[in-house]
């Protein structure tokens, strides 16, 4: 197909697809004639995946450049797979600042609680003390039902993740899962939160009408 | 105190606090002599908190502004300011583009399967439906368990979330708490998230040591 085509397939723009190919995201097509490239299937599915990285993860561009690589490599463990997606993800987008000593023992000690393994140079570890210095600042007190029930929704989900990789079994698919699903299930789980949200607030804080009816 | 130790005590840097000053998030402190302002802890906590939505929320200044006004508004309702929050954290940080129309449906049928109440124009409805659809473009299989898992996963966090708030009396600190704890569970949950797939990777894909030890 033409590089128009492409673009109409994927649902972006043409510029955005010129975009993509001046910064390294997307490869060339193949020249199937004198001033006339064709693009496959292959690059439909390349430019959709940038465009979730890019609009839905929120990476910046120098990220999904790492994502993609990564993706595209071969013999890459899943550890070190994982860790690409993972630092992609947790690269703050401002100045990045250490987190408080006091949230990032407090972060290890609920993760060990929940009898987790995992090494002390885990990404997630300054991402959530991060979050939980935002939450101090308030002077919000962490309670453990508050803390353990954010674990236990960690654990559902990551389980569930888990479970979809171990259910593939071509080694390329198995990446951009990896790659892919990390990224992507944590504005999943923020919208499905957002819904819950509304629902409990129903429960909990009935609204009044706007208007007297009467 | 003086702006330098507001600076200091607040754990950021003399320009970022007159940056916070000019894009208005930050209020003037009190003129207690000719040419010399004193800020207060109210201002310390200020400051935290913008810092807290602008790093570890990824928030945009614009954005960051909207929920700093709501948090200092009077008698908004508990959904309005919800509202805020949730949208605040919804917007895109690139071009926005609407989710298929299939993602929507799925996300709508799955809030529905958890027997949630909640509005059609829920900003998470969206939000959960691009990330859907990016699942999709690496023709991932969207399976009952993984999408339940999450709605389980999101629920167990809302949950939390609203007895947090159900506990608290004060009205301002309701309001604080209902639109910094909407943007911060969200790193939270991912920071974690993170640990626990370190720790599902351990059993389910267990490493080959690096170096030979032998």
């Amino acid at each position: 197909m033409k590089v128009s085509e492409l673009a109409t397939r994927a649902g972006i723009r043409l510029s955005a697809v010129k975009f993509y190919q001046r910064e390294g995201l997307l490869p060339e097509g193949t020249k199937s004639a004198p001033n006339q490239v064709a693009y496959s299937e292959a690059h439909v599915k390349r430019v959709r995946l940038i465009r979730a990285l890019l609009e839905t993860g929120g990476l910046s561009i120098a990220a999904t450049k790492e994502v993609i690589t990564a993706v595209d490599a071969e013999g890459m463990s899943m550890a070190d797979t994982f860790g690409v997606a993972q630092h992609a993800m947790s690269t703050p987008r401002t100045s990045p600042s250490a987190p408080s000593a006091e949230s990032r023992d407090l972060v290890i000690r609920l993760a060990q609680s929940q009898g987790w393994s995992f090494l002390p140079d885990n990404p997630g570890i300054d991402a959530a003390a991060r979050a939980l210095d935002g939450l101090r600042a308030i002077d919000f007190t962490l309670t453990d039902d508050y803390l353990s029930a954010y674990a236990t929704a960690a654990a559902t989900a990551a389980t569930a993740d888990l479970h979809a990789l171990a259910a593939l079994t071509d080694p390329d698919e198995l990446t951009e899962l990896m790659v892919v699903g990390t990224i992507l299930g944590d504005p999943f789980f923020a919208g499905l939160r957002r819904i819950a949200h509304e629902n409990s607030t129903h429960h909990l804080f009935p609204t009044t009408p706007k208007r007297d009816a009467s």
